[in-house]
């Protein structure tokens, strides 16, 4: 089972913890969940690319100026690939955060589930 | 992508980062965001008006004495612009919201949308 | 507009700020919102009413044997005197809050909105 | 009404402040809530019962190894009586905390509201 | 009553206390919950299984890289062996860490709900 190999193998190396302050609340993930998308602005954050400024708090957490609420589902994405959403969520949040953090599938990804939604929304009900 | 430009960019000098207690719950932010709409109150907490009285906490954070939940969707607009809010928040919080920071675009915004929800409510169903 | 008064004016006489640890929760707010309604609980706990025993905990906060989440509504009535409840919070939770810290106005608004939901739930819908 | 006695009257013999760890999240309340039903685990808990071991966090709160989100439902039916829950919050989950923490007359109280739903939910509408 | 015996039976040696530290959010629980099943990588974690490299914060929690949010009913099934989720989260974020967890029977469970769930939306309903 592939999610388990993130735990069971040689884990150590690859998967120094990051901390992220977004917009106030602090998440804990590793580089290697952060690096899944090599695009991303997240892979750049954390592997300290010299075009991108990035400041840490007095946490060590890499201060992002985004909303949390919307950034679970952007960094359960990049932990299991899937677009999981809570049903108060409103995708047009999501969608934001994934084209500010460069993640083109999410974008791509989220533009069909909300045009999904919405043709669904307006098709007749006979 | 515009969206990115705001952190490739010469982001460092415009966008010291800032704390705000909004009622009791941290956000963490940038001078940048804040003064996308010059009126408004956040703009002026945070470049020190010297007519506004402003007060910062124990963590260095500006005191301001407004819910945080409905605080979100307010600071997400300065952020990109757009109104988004979850399902279970209603727009008359993010409406007295936006009148108490003197953000008149989101005021007007938040209107329209108020009406459309009413309009449609209204609506016969026939 | 009256709301803007609140930050411009000669704030910082009237507002010394205050901390409410509520059922373990963290508000920020001011000395003027709380006693907006002279005769609740909450104006006369901030003014040290000999009569009632006020506890601070470590960190300086009045504490309230209160759930949190329910007194939100509470606080943002006492803001700007509107009741604005978030879509999943029940009613009667709000009211239970009312009638503890003993806000009259704020208690017969909340019963009003109940009787008004339940007059709906049971209007036959021709 | 009976609510103002809880802070007008001689609370401060009763009542020391109480802090509870339920499942990671803090709780503030006091003695006299808890031991409201005093046949309840949380008022053996806070009075040190001697055939019930409790453990103290580093913070000086008794921890729990329980749902912080189900267990507001109970403290509050310790402070007021009534069963309040929010919509997203099911009967179930309260169910299980009001009979982890033995509170009889809320096990009775959540059953009934159980069957009374499920009822609704079967019958036909016509 | 089975759910009585987890405090007041010979408790202490089982049971030392566990933090755990998922995605940024604090969880309280013990070593007794964690091992409800063995198989899982939550009870080889607070074992100290060899194999699998485990790391701890500056709080002493375990660190563990998923979503807080889809934990809680994870950890809720392991205290009282239930599956009971609030209605805005979806039993696909369940699933999910169900999964990653090695949880065989909360899998098969989740996977029976999202079935009759979706058979149900599918269903005519005439």
């Amino acid at each position: 089972m592939a999610s388990r190999n993130s735990h069971d193998g040689n884990r150590r190396d690859l998967s120094s913890w990051v901390k992220l302050n977004v917009g106030g609340q602090y998440f804990l993930t590793t580089r290697m969940t952060l690096c899944k998308d090599e695009n991303s602005f997240l892979c750049r954050l954390c592997n300290n690319d010299p075009d991108l400024p990035s400041d840490k708090d007095e946490n060590g957490a890499y201060m992002i100026d985004r909303d949390p609420r919307y950034f679970r589902p952007i960094l359960n994405f990049l932990r299991h690939s899937k677009l999981i959403i809570d049903k108060d969520i409103p995708l047009e949040g999501v969608l934001e955060e994934a084209e500010f953090f460069n993640m083109e599938n999410l974008v791509q990804l989220t533009q069909r589930r909300i045009e999904a939604r919405d043709s669904k929304a307006k098709k007749p009900s006979n």
